[in-house]
């Protein structure tokens, strides 16, 4: 074993990219993209083909209570936690090949490679797959990785229904999914790879993204009540207009997210009583503010909430502003960062540092032990979309990092 | 017969209160309103108190093929053309007691006050309720008086149909008023009492309100597209945010519409996809800008079609911006709002000039007789509501003007 320098091995790229298209059949839909919702029979198919994959991989391959698969390459020191490495095989209904999957496939060619080069790590090597990470079917998201982080307890995740009514636990069973592990392993560091999903690499020419944070999340729902009144009548003055509150708020929201890593989205409005000639009475929005840093979050949760004030007072509107959900920041571990820009520095990739904007399970994982995240680029920024594309180069480039940043934190434990 | 003065002939504050009170019982809701839609079983109860009361008062009653009823009171000079006075007896679905019965109610007690004196004007005086001017049943509405005055055919009007399917000629059928005499007849001036419909009068704490104008309207519905795109990932630099562009455009309509006169009211908006955590990739929205002035109401839409292709091209989104409607501005008769005013100054009346936001069916009178509006206060500004409300002595005060009026230009012309 160990009959290359670990900078010398080179994981394959046709195979990570006909891994991908292979997986992408699995759920794939008309227009080029794939519907693999989480815990359906197209999942359980994804599941069995990369179960198949790793055992052929010489993988030992376990499933714990909540679905989760973790495929484990032995390593020198068994007894030191493994490096993991993996995302999701679940897809939004119109979502695309390579969000999830990516880090998924990605995870299996470093294996791959490591069993080409008959290279040996110090500890193991397990890829993991979590369930439930799209949240499509089961709200909340990243529904496994939570518990796996102890965010939630196993009977609450197991407990979510789906719109039927079915909940998470007997989706499980139907699909043959309910293993027997409890949740919860030792993980010696984290790495996932995955597509951006935004259009910052691309804009700046970079392959890879190396990720430093990722953003914290405030949700919120946002109440106007004013007065509804005849729209030709009713002077502009002494208006009492719920939806110009709302607007002069979506103004001010956007004023305040645009900051270094900022990000400020309305993204519904309900106004009544929707007649052409009628002032809005009331109006319903949400509103989304993301920053990395806990205190520019809080300083801009401030900022709104002294704007939404403000524009009432001068509309004599009611404003009614609730949190309804709160993600704190995520900042990734310095050694696994590290080891992820020494792999780009040392592979001789274009890469930056960059800021997660969504979430993914390694913000989770992050919790419970060392983790990075890796980007790479996809076209024009698009994913949850059926149009969501990546180059060949940049998934095996990304692996490639991926490949040497296990073999940098395997071999450091 | 002329036994009195016309300066001191008197109207019956309480008869009139008590025909609208009466009048108010047919369809009465249990919030207070009334719900007296067009040609239904309760606007032909209402139509046939009406009638009842008319003969009566001694009138001869006809019915024209759009069910408009005149009562005519005779002149001296029965050759001369009528003054007339009147307005609506349909309500929306939750109106008031006032809006349109009080302009018939107090044409009738114009009548009314005319016999207790035993008056004779020169010209003869003739009450009209004109069909469907709520425009709830059968859009559009003022539909009987546009006909009326050669806006739109007979033809036309008979042929618009329900939500049902149902035409207003089998409507009118149905309830009998399906009057034999043709559409039109000379008019030798209109005046129209009617509650403002808005808070100006109360505010100013005047009693009569000399309408000197109505707004022009202008319609529009816009579009906007942008891209969607995930809220967490992309970058507020380069968003192409849909709903953003709706809301700069909001408070830039309220801007244009702040001018003296001047009317801006975005009253619909849809916005889509309608989640979270997505920037919208499209709006739609309707905007209803008004002004007395042409010229005026010209520069507004300037002004609008301006502020949306520069916000379009900031946030790199397209607009398409259609007129759907338009009614141009009215400018009533200068003898008879100078009745109106010389009215209101020989009762020692408090009384200002005003311009009528809404359209009323003496906005199409004007295009085929000397027109004017009498406004009376109505509580709070409240219209097309079931708490509309006006005070018995405000609504005895505006048909007291409305009297002099009549009399000036019946002895005038």
């Amino acid at each position: 074993m160990n009959g290359a320098e670990p900078t010398n091995l080179k994981i394959n790229a046709d195979r990570l990219w006909d891994s991908l298209m292979e997986m992408g059949k699995i759920g794939a839909t008309p227009k080029g993209g794939v519907c693999r919702i989480a815990l359906t029979d197209v999942d359980r198919e994804g599941r069995d083909l990369f179960v198949r994959w790793c055992q052929e991989a010489g993988c030992d391959v376990s499933v714990d209570q909540l679905g989760n698969i973790f495929a484990r390459r032995p390593g020198r020191d068994n007894r030191k936690p493994p490096i993991m490495t993996g995302s999701h095989l679940d897809t939004q209904p119109t979502g695309g090949k390579f969000d999830g999957c990516y880090g998924v496939m990605a995870a299996l060619e470093v294996v791959r490679a490591l069993n080409d080069h008959d290279y040996e790590t110090e500890a193991p090597v397990e890829i993991s797959v979590w369930t439930n990470e799209e949240g499509f079917r089961f709200a909340p998201g990243m529904t496994a990785s939570g518990a796996f982080s102890g965010k939630f307890s196993t009977d609450f995740a197991l407990s979510l229904e789906d719109a039927d009514g079915i909940t998470l636990g007997q989706a499980l069973r139907d699909i043959g999914y309910d293993g027997p592990e409890p949740v919860g392993r030792p993980v010696g560091a984290f790495f996932e790879a995955h597509i951006e999903q935004g259009p910052i690499l691309e804009r700046e020419g970079k392959t890879i993204g190396v990720v430093t944070s990722a953003q914290g999340q405030r949700w919120y729902e946002l109440h106007w009540t004013g007065m509804e009144s005849h729209a030709g009548t009713t002077p502009m003055e002494g208006r009492r207009d719920a939806l110009q509150g709302a607007a002069e708020l979506i103004v001010a929201a956007r004023r305040i997210g645009m900051c270094p890593n900022g990000r400020a989205t309305v993204g519904v409005i309900e106004s009544r009583p929707q007649s052409r000639n009628t002032i809005p009475g009331s109006v319903f929005m949400t509103l989304d503010l993301r920053h990395p840093v806990e205190t520019e979050l809080t300083r801009m949760d401030r900022q709104i909430r002294t704007a939404a004030a403000r524009i009432a007072a001068e509309h004599q509107l009611d404003v009614q502003i609730e949190q309804i959900w709160y993600f704190p920041p995520t900042a990734f571990d310095p050694k696994c960062v590290e080891a992820v820009r020494n792999a780009a520095v040392k592979t001789g990739m274009s890469h930056m540092d960059i800021v997660s904007g969504a979430g993914h399970d390694a913000c989770y994982l992050a919790r419970v032990a060392p983790t990075a995240i890796i980007f790479v680029p996809c076209k024009d920024g698009v994913s949850h979309n059926e149009l969501e594309d990546a180059s060949k180069e940049d998934v095996a480039d990304g692996c490639q990092v991926l490949l040497q940043a296990v073999i940098e934190r395997a071999n450091a434990v």
